[in-house]
């Protein structure tokens, strides 16, 4: 019964790749501790940029600072 | 002191109830553990059906699938 | 298909009370939401006194001032 | 490589009262426990009132009951 | 820069079983989000089995009534 | 009323230095949000070094491989 939270920022996450987090969570819970995917819950938040930091800084910042740069 | 998360899909859950969840949950601290009300917080996180799964679906497909079903 | 989180001080929390603190939780999400109790998680965490802070001070200090005070 | 979850209600939060929210955890990290403020995670959540419960009571009514209490 | 954090019961999770769920997380984020794994945090928390409930019950009981069921 | 959840690796943390997290962090919502102490809650989470990951490996193991390395 695993429960898994994945906190990402909000920048235009598809429903695809939302369902595409939900599929691999739950695959990796059934492949390495062989349990049972209907009692594994996977919640997504959605954080906004201002909302997360690191390095001191927001990441609406960062974004600002080196659109080309690795950190993401 | 306790601290209660309550996470939920945000599927029109209504200001009464979510009155009702933070004085039951209260209630409950009050009653198995005799703790102080004044220093107790609840925190109800509504979630999007797309970012919440469980047995490897997003719950906006459970719902879409079988939306008489006892999954809630 | 909720999930709450309690976080409570890990000051003799007994096996039954856990039990009391699960039912009641899962209860109210049926009672308030009509949710479906094979699908509720209940995570109960117990934290050291030295880890939790109110009011600028650990809770080990607050037992240690005020054994009698209604803050618990 | 800390991570510090703030939660707080949404009430007018600035971006720069964030980017203060920010910096101060994250220097915190460095000077108390000499961590790397480049692994340094700050998440700032900021809650309807509605959803946070406190002494059995909603936030909104709080507020609502007295604006110019202590209870912030 | 996502962080996933994975709840699982405290059932004997090897170091190695512990690796696999930190890669596995963490490639999940590049493929899908195409996020920096410098930046992806995994933190697994390993609870009690008196500490989670599901149906009502601690997953301790629900081990003792059904320890062939397919309940993980 | 806000929360606040450190979490950290759990290498020895005195319970000097969780008091130090818990003063500042407190301070820091009464100077940027002009928050009531009182009701400010700092919970800090030690984690296992086996359970934390960091750009696809174990934190144990990055202090294996660098022990003088800028990673903390």
């Amino acid at each position: 019964m695993p429960y898994i939270n994945v906190k990402i920022t909000d920048e235009g996450v598809s429903k695809e790749q939302k369902q595409a987090i939900i599929k691999g969570c739950t695959q990796l819970m059934v492949d390495v501790l062989d349990k049972n995917p209907a009692t594994t819950f996977v919640v997504i938040d959605e954080v906004n940029t201002d909302n997360w930091g690191i390095g001191f800084d927001q990441v609406t910042e960062l974004r600002n600072q080196a659109l080309n740069s690795g950190t993401k």
